[in-house]
């Protein structure tokens, strides 16, 4: 099968589009956050959860998957799905970033690469086809090809290299699909080489693909860099496919990047940051280990809807945070996950009604003004001070 | 104000009887136990998870909560109710307990007790005065007064010198009262001398305490010692005042303290186990991160109506454990808390129609049988090894 992707409406003044995603558990309104869930849990959060603050698809990962619980698990209890509680569409990732990030001891060769396991230091071979058979065992509703990824600072030839790889790669991943309701994405690499990546979008294109992903982007490249290519390459996939923006990014990212046409997003900083105590707010982003926020009788977010911000104040969580209290962490990740994806509503609505090119600029202009600000109050060392109270 | 606190049931075969407890924030259905939320948190979960797992009444610390966020920040928001989103009862210990047990560089004199911050490394002194103070601050709906906690096994002239300054400090308490509004416990102590426990229970319950708790009790005494002081003394507290046994138990401590009349409990077990990945069943407790749980598509507890135990398997809480996500713990702090309210919620029932010493009599039984199928297990070495799966 193909996946079922209707775009609905097209913005007339940017590239930005509303689409509808159909995947055997559910529906997908695009563009779209998927909450990275990588180790079968969205750090903290139950699948109720994720449900409240309005995420629509997960993201896991076949590399961390692989290691623990093993697909063999996964074909015994039935799936992703079924294990962890989560009713709707999954994507997992195929490890192929995690590969050269993460992997100690590893060796990449045409065949795919050999790794030591973090769990038990047993020797692993990912390629193509195993990478498939453990993403068919997962049962993700979305699987992803093994990918080169190399830094985007590397000489061209070596991305060059890694490209026509991935060329390879996506093709022995195509014919190791198994289970034709499990949609295959494709992922144009090529650094931040216009030419290269013209040359991958072309190549993959012409394969039949669900949708297409954009790799090697947000490792090593400048902010203008990542919006050129994302622009650029955005232009080069079929209208009628899905795209993906891998692991991208801030608030900003995603404005920008919706307005060049992308339609599904992965980013860890919502909880990532969260657990480091700094909240995604309307005004600005909050620190609330910070003192400033000690004695703060009120929201995060006064506009902000979620329940964290409907039922606790900057000083509660400052003083779980101070506490080393998990709850603190939690509120936060509900709270940021509710920010990302109460703006990707935003952003759909936006463009439902035409309006998204001038949407998204007041939205840039008020996270600018408020990042500003937020850099000349920090100009202060004090603000800095890891108060104890 | 006396606390309102009605009897409605007494059981005929035991001492176990059924109250209800009137606070400020709504009544307490006795026999109940208390969530322990040492720092105005339980850890990892929010106010919704406690109401939904049943929780009636909440217990915090008044040392911990001296130290972080300071009384000030309670006078400033309006007491612990609105900080922390809780709507129901709190009592507060008074810290007593802690000045023995973890205050580091501590001075005890008839004055009070001076110790440092582990916060700020300052000095603090809490004194029966000091401690009413803080306590009103906080605005809990039943306050402890602060008493002398000596080691169980310490000799008998020193538990007298403990006992005695303990009530020349309840005293100073119950003059230290400014708020009527905030009921205030006294402690007997006496170790485990029956005279002492007599001395205590007759000096104290001669002054108008809204109730009585016992303490000095499960630190370093031993289960039929336990038991015995437990029987006794609540023998001694008159009949229409709440009974509260400090720190107290395992659900067979429970089950026993019921039957001699305890009517409130509180105790870390439930929450603190779940962190370290035990979880109470109905059939026994169970160790997500063992082998055995690794494939097991089946809840922590068949029998059991918790979230946790409706959505999810011990397959996939082993994983959380063995993966280090914080889910796991919160999803078995919330199994094991209901297990212990659901504990109460069925011994209040029994009592109701007076069936409470067989109802007794047949959960002690099934434990103790679970608890040696256990063991018998557990005879095994393979059955303690940390499995990397």
């Amino acid at each position: 099968m193909v996946l079922p992707f209707l775009v609905s409406a097209t913005d007339t003044r940017s590239s930005a589009r509303r689409g509808t995603l159909q995947t055997r558990h559910g529906a997908i309104e695009t563009p779209a956050f998927m909450c990275v869930g990588t180790r079968a849990t969205v750090t903290g959060l139950e699948p109720a959860d994720l449900r409240a603050v309005g995420a629509g698809i997960l993201l896991a990962n076949t590399y961390h998957l692989l290691l623990r619980p093993g697909p063999e698990l996964f074909r015994r209890v039935g799936g992703i799905h079924r294990f962890m509680g989560w009713t709707g569409p999954v994507l997992t990732d195929s490890g192929g970033y995690q590969i050269f990030s993460l992997a100690s001891d590893r060796t990449i060769s045409e065949k795919g690469a050999t790794f030591r396991s973090y769990v038990d230091r047993q020797r692993h071979l990912l390629s193509p086809e195993r990478s498939i058979e453990i993403q068919t065992a997962i049962g993700s509703d979305i699987m992803m090809v093994l990918d080169v990824c190399p830094d985007a600072r590397a000489e061209e030839s070596t991305i060059r290299k890694a490209m026509e790889r991935t060329h390879r790669w996506a093709l022995r991943s195509l014919a190791a699909r198994t289970n034709p309701e499990q949609a295959l994405f494709a992922i144009v690499q090529g650094g931040v080489v216009p030419k290269l990546r013209q040359e991958s979008a072309a190549f993959l294109t012409a394969q039949p693909f669900d949708g297409f992903a954009l790799g090697g982007l947000a490792v090593g490249d400048t902010r203008p860099e990542r919006e050129e290519i994302t622009h650029s390459s955005a232009a080069l996939l079929p209208a009628e496919r899905p795209r993906y923006l891998m692991g991208v990014g801030t608030p900003p990212d995603l404005l920008h990047a919706i307005g060049a046409g992308i339609d599904l997003f992965d980013c860890v900083l919502p909880t990532h940051l969260a657990w480091q105590g700094t909240a995604f707010t309307s005004t600005g982003r909050v620190r609330v280990k910070r003192s400033a926020c000690a004695v703060a009788d009120k929201p995060l977010d006064e506009s902000c809807a979620c329940s964290t911000c409907r039922g606790f104040t900057r000083a509660y969580l400052h003083h779980l945070f101070k506490c080393g209290e998990p709850l603190g962490p939690r509120l936060l990740s509900l709270h940021n996950l509710h920010h990302y994806l109460a703006l990707m509503a935003e952003a759909r609505a936006a463009i439902d009604v035409g309006s998204y090119a001038s949407f998204a600029r007041a939205k840039l202009a008020a996270i600018d003004r408020h990042e500003h600000s937020e850099r000349s109050l920090a100009g202060s060392p004090l603000d800095d001070l890891d108060d104890p109270s």
